[in-house]
């Protein structure tokens, strides 16, 4: 596991990046990886944005695995800093190998380097794995995420 | 109800925001209405970013009502862009009114302004009138909120 590097994502990365979340039970039906042109853009609007980290792991120059950290300043606890972590994957080959928690902890890690003082994320109420892995790295799931398409 | 005005916040609101976000139940213990100075320096941080909008409800010219609204772009769901509301707080002389329905009503058409595909927002697992408030208005409580004090 030496090999692997967890840096900025590049629009180089968008196709790589596109298949994971693609490959993903949930994704699979809102996903369009034969049509990246909607992600190139989204990903020009990101890198507008200071506050938005799209970020990917790579083993062997192969993108193996994703996150996006995003820093929103607030009022509420005290002119609190928070980052979201969205978009979590990782490749179907590298699971169950501590990707996933160097990947998590490498985004907490950040996201105290950025100032943040609270790091927070949904999960679907199905992925039953995803909650034990973000309680074991210390993260209480106090909350109910609620969504509403537009 | 007619003279109800929601518009952005500016640095003179922070002293009622703050006396909003410290009257709620969860808020008492986190935040410090008499050092507003961390509040100030907050509120300068989101005015440097256009992604947020913190935002008040005003009657009669007291806030009796805010929310922060935040634009977050991303890769996934081909390309979607969402909002997140957090910090919703309204005034105890106000509840019963439709005042958090008409709150978040706008921030639901404030986001389909900004261009947003998904509009979501965490609610303590406590908060149980609240999630069927925002059932009611047409969200989904379909995800765990997990967060990580740092």
């Amino acid at each position: 596991m030496n090999d692997l590097v967890i840096r900025p994502a590049t629009p180089h990365d968008v196709p790589a990046i596109v298949a994971l979340l693609a490959a993903d039970p949930l994704g699979v039906g809102r996903e369009s990886p034969d049509d990246l042109a909607p992600y190139y853009a989204a990903f020009e609007r990101m890198a507008a944005d200071p506050h938005q980290h799209p970020t990917v792991a790579v083993r062997d120059g192969r993108v193996v695995g994703t996150l996006q950290l995003s820093v929103i300043h607030g009022l509420s606890r005290r002119g609190a800093t928070r980052t979201i972590i969205e978009a979590v994957r990782i490749h179907s080959d590298e699971r169950g190998n501590g990707l996933g928690s160097r990947l998590i902890t490498w985004a907490v890690e950040e996201s105290r380097s950025l100032g943040a003082d609270l790091v927070q994320l949904t999960s679907d109420a199905s992925r039953v794995d995803a909650h034990r892995f973000y309680e074991r790295l210390g993260f209480t799931g106090s909350h109910i995420g609620f969504k509403l398409q537009l």
